[in-house]
């Protein structure tokens, strides 16, 4: 009898991050798969399991691999940091399984570095927000500055993931360039590195200081909207609150 | 010497959903404080603890009295279901802290309804996305209007939370409205009631169903974009994964 594929968002790395549930689940399942970076921050916690895992790019073939070890019978647990829906493995296996007609996929939540990155700023995400991937691997660069300028046009507090890469060095500036059009230049941003990785660390600034900050693939971005404050140590998205509310 | 207050996401509220720091903090506190419906989720399994519970709407007398247990020494853990963050109490608690230079407040994330809520239909957040609280309580109804209007226009699959209250009973439809003089009758809709407690349900559906649907404050609503599909039982945004890509 075919095993389960259990989609699963293990939180932002740090052992305690993932939710009981997922936890669970990588303990009952009897192979592990997944990119070679997520599998390391899991490989001694769960070393009396089997382990596949592969490269960035080999997302359809690391989907395909598993529905061939369920079809073995084993069950298989198909790892992600952060959320597994959130730029995640469980639309490509949804879509994979879809296919070949496989139908015993569940995807377990985690948390995502919106979240995640957020608690250790403070509370920059209070209120509605977008989330952004600044990825032009799988999205057409224009689509990516239209939805920075209408979510910006909107005031959603932003969240932008993949902010930079070896090939797009200076994409977090021209995302920054497109919302100084809308938002004033002391709008409060905010970036967290390597989130419950070692090297965590968090920053917060202004948008114009933001456009003139080098990160890397490991940070995550945070740019506020008129209702977020600088509180020193904390980003802070107001909600409003008042006494006679 | 004061305690610590810790803002702690629950998640979704069965037992497993948290995360195992968010549980340890728990564990660790003195007392538990939060909105009775959210006391209840975590009553039984921590019954050796102290507990404060007020209702909606006394948010800051909340924050204060947790102010006040830390002054005493105590360990507060201030919960909320899904994340402590998103429309949750780290804002209100920050800024309350803040009034009165309290400095020792740590927020723990949790998994929002967005992803345990997306988790339940499959894979509707596997792109770019925006989060919208339909709740006009701290925010006008214009601006959310014009965050409806954009958010369609720039293809971000959506994402509402508070769909409906007693006073609200119509905004689903008003929302689908405002999305549906942009994007298709048919556009991929679902929602996930009561995640992760008894009644637990999802359904998905097309724009114009999802216009005629009765949903209640314990539903989530996603709204696809023109990569969403309806996989029978899944909802599953494709993220353009190609063989040569």
């Amino acid at each position: 009898m075919a095993g389960f594929i259990y989609v699963v968002g293990i939180g932002p790395g740090k052992e305690d991050g993932i939710t009981k549930e997922a936890e669970k689940v990588l303990q009952q399942s009897d192979i592990i798969a997944g990119y070679k970076t997520y599998i390391d921050l899991v490989r001694d916690r769960f070393s009396d399991k089997e382990f596949f895992e592969n490269g960035m790019t080999k997302e359809l073939e690391r989907c395909r691999k598993c529905i061939d070890f369920a079809l073995e019978g084993k069950n298989v647990a198909l790892i992600g940091s952060g959320d597994s829906g959130v730029y995640g493995m469980a639309s490509p296996m949804l879509e994979e399984a879809k296919k070949v007609g496989f139908d015993k996929v569940k995807v377990i939540p985690g948390v995502t570095a919106a979240l995640s990155g957020g608690a250790l700023l403070g509370a920059p995400v209070g209120h509605d927000f977008a989330v952004i991937s600044l990825s032009d691997r799988l999205t057409s660069w224009e689509l990516i500055e239209k939805r920075l300028r209408l979510a910006a046009e909107a005031h959603f507090v932003m969240v932008l993931y993949n902010p930079s890469s070896h090939n797009r060095k200076d994409y977090l500036k021209k995302a920054c360039d497109i919302v100084l059009e809308v938002l004033p230049e002391e709008t409060c941003c905010g970036i967290a590195r390597n989130i419950g990785r070692d090297g965590q660390e968090t920053e917060i600034m202004t948008l114009r200081e933001l456009r003139d900050t080098e990160v890397d693939m490991f940070t995550t971005v945070f740019i506020g909207n008129l209702d977020t404050r600088n509180f020193g140590d904390y980003m802070v998205t107001l909600r409003g609150y008042r006494e006679d509310l």
